[in-house]
């Protein structure tokens, strides 16, 4: 049986081999859930990159470009990174290079694994089933902030580890604490999280319409996979009319 | 109010300031409840150590060694890391140099904060009333298993967070989670732990005794602080009868 262990921050990365294993990058609040949302409208591939100005570089190769420092839209970016900005059809047919704060680095850092996936609430079961039948290890690559554990990834962890329980091996303190957490959280996860610094940081920036929708499950029926030097996806895109 | 936050892991110490605070090093199975039951038995200073043949060295300066590998004493030492070792009078009036495969290391990266506290749920108290006679900001150093996430330190963290709330902020998420899991896992935290990955490995030890005992809450008033190169006990030794 396959198994599934949770890295709760880029920074312990070293400390887990990667070589034929599955990771599946996140980011809740909110890059991954961002891009779940690019692909779910049309978007072709994205292109996550580390630094404003290598990204700045990619709006001459016609790409869209995307932005975010500390919560908020970059100053010359056509999109920041709330997954609203990406539902008017301007991504549609597009290649968006997109750079934040802490998804692209969990993105970026993973790649010595054979396959990495960009999971978010709002594509859970897509990722469950391509895990089912991709039976490889899975680690969850939690992008956490600046470094540090944060509650909004772990608790997709635990979601992620609930719909494979049975199917996969998570015998590790970080997925079982991941589990807890997601038990204690589920019916009522904007509550939970609002306890969370990194969310108050965010609500003081007024998006808690943008957390809300992260924190919706299955959503859009997406899969960006890591190929070559960006992310694809898997399934053809479909809104499921959000 | 002064604050209270929780590191996961020694790999994630870089991340944080230490200067002016406290740090509760903790490495629950078993390096701090074992140190912990050493100053309850009489000894007057422990000297944690990285290496084997440093510690070894200590013997020439009439220094008790005691060191732990992989969770089972290392060959040519007076003692290993279970507490019950430390029980039999050996260690009264001795100065015991240490050396353990994850605590001691907690123990010597958090060498910049202003004080560094060894805390085990078995001087719980001890060290919350320390804490709240202090007032400063308090980080929680957890040693976790080889650099990785483990619940049993979390737990501890989530146990000082429960005695301090009210009286110390804690907004951060790990010291959150911390206090979900610990409220989670209270009732019967043998089971809890039962779950965990290292938990199993150490009862293949067959050392279920000893982790009976290091979850034991309260037993010692014992306040172990780091001065210049070693552990002195701030407080009169204690047993309280175990």
């Amino acid at each position: 049986m396959p198994s599934i262990d949770v890295c709760y921050s880029p920074e312990l990365l070293h400390l887990y081999e990667l070589e034929g294993k599955a990771v599946v990058a996140v980011d809740i609040l909110r890059a991954t859930s961002t891009m779940v949302t690019a692909f779910a409208h049309g978007a072709t591939d994205i292109i996550p990159v580390m630094q404003l100005e290598e990204c700045r570089a990619y709006a001459e190769q016609g790409c869209l470009t995307a932005a975010e420092r500390n919560g908020i839209k970059a100053e010359g970016f056509d999109l920041g990174n709330s997954p609203f900005a990406y539902m008017n059809g301007q991504v549609k047919d597009r290649t968006v290079a997109i750079t934040t704060t802490n998804g692209t680095r969990a993105i970026r850092m993973s790649e010595a694994a054979q396959e990495i996936i960009v999971g978010a609430f709002l594509n859970l079961e897509a990722v469950a089933q391509h895990l089912r039948e991709l039976q490889l290890d899975v680690l969850v690559v939690c992008a956490g902030w600046k470094g540090k554990f944060n509650l909004e990834d772990t608790l997709y962890a635990g979601a992620l580890a609930e719909r494979l329980q049975g199917e996969f091996e998570f015998e590790n303190d970080a997925t079982l604490a991941s589990l807890y957490l997601y038990h204690a959280a589920k019916d009522d996860m904007v509550t939970f999280l609002r306890q969370s610094s990194h969310v108050r940081r965010l609500e003081n920036l007024e998006i808690h319409k943008d957390i809300e929708f992260c924190l919706q499950h299955d959503t859009y029926n997406v899969l960006p996979v890591w190929k070559r030097d960006r992310l694809v996806n898997l399934k053809e895109f479909e809104s499921l009319g959000v």
